[in-house]
């Protein structure tokens, strides 16, 4: 999940950015398409359109935080002119449930965003801090069943909007080869790694990553 | 607020790690202290003891994040073997709050949370992602008819204990001098800067800082 869009090269990264960024985002989302976000607050149920896409959660900011990366890549020489960070967010119940169970329940809706990073600003002068608006917004949807894999992922396009993303796309590979839990990242999670340990919910693929010499 | 522990010399954070880490938030801090979460879940008030210190609230990962920042210092040398992000939250009614009026209200508590930074694991090879336990945890907690100048900061030194630091501490006149609404750190908090400058709460020391040619 936290790895689409960080792990893409710095120039797919540009590019999806170009084509996913979006000004309405930029400032917190509220106000228009009120409705959807009234009826979603108190417990999330994903909402579908007749074409496959998604509504998305807007009130996703007030959700449970689960971690940020700055800069995350699988290329080892990875550079760019851009610094980014991302923020990985769940709903709520679904927090409280991998808590109790080491795993994540049907209707498990996670979200990455990315937002630019700058380093000289007010009183910081090196390191980096967050600014602006969002660069990106990604879905990784848990709907055991309406998708054959039982997950799904969408691109946010919009306040309204959320495009699914077809399932050979190389996240859908990627994820369930190399994440430590029901194909999510939770290796990158802080909070959720040790209870999955302790839950004894860590996938075989990643217990075999992790017993690999370094 | 977001400001004690990354803006300081790598040699003084290290010290501070020293006093204020503790094994036991080092995993998700429940069981224990129970009651006191218990009784703080629903709409958090600071509760003190007889010697000025504090309860901490220990649920403050299910409150609403603001943001993350990635070796934050104000020394434009800053540098150190290991690096470090630090995760802001404050209490969700503060939150909303502060979304309708660009300040915060009485009772407000921030929290600024530090975590250790890694590199190579899993399948990342570059950037930094967090890994571990809480490497500190610090508090900024307004309330304006016990603290003279209505907010004070404080360290949390266990799950029962958060340690108030004395007014004269340079964190107080830091943020008083610097930070843009209420002497909190906005300027660092993407979602907040916006509503700040459009409900006119920005201070007049961050504005007057802003107009300076860079």
């Amino acid at each position: 999940m936290a790895f689409r869009f960080t792990l893409l090269p710095a120039s797919l990264l540009l590019a999806c950015i170009a084509v996913f960024s979006f000004p309405s985002l930029h400032n917190p989302p509220r106000v228009s398409a009120q409705s959807v976000k009234t009826e979603q607050s108190k417990r999330f149920v994903p909402v579908y359109k007749a074409d496959g896409d998604m509504v998305p959660p807007l009130q996703y900011r007030e959700w449970t935080y689960l971690t940020s990366g700055f800069n995350m890549s699988y290329n080892p020489k990875a550079s760019g002119d851009m610094s980014m960070f991302d923020n990985v967010f769940v709903n709520p119940e679904s927090y409280k449930a991998f808590e109790a169970t080491g795993t994540w329940p049907d209707k498990t809706v996670l979200v990455l965003e990315s937002r630019g990073a700058e380093s000289k600003g007010s009183i910081n002068k090196s390191g980096n801090y967050q600014s602006g608006g969002t660069m990106g917004l990604e879905l990784h949807v848990k709907d055991e069943v309406r998708f054959p894999g039982k997950w799904a992922f969408f691109d946010v396009a919009s306040e309204t909007k959320a495009t699914l993303i077809p399932s050979k796309a190389p996240c859908y590979s990627c994820h369930a080869e190399h994440a430590a839990v029901d194909t999510t990242f939770v290796q990158f999670y802080p909070t959720l790694l040790p209870i999955a340990t302790k839950k004894d919910t860590l996938s075989a693929t990643y217990r075999k990553e992790m017993a690999q010499p370094k």
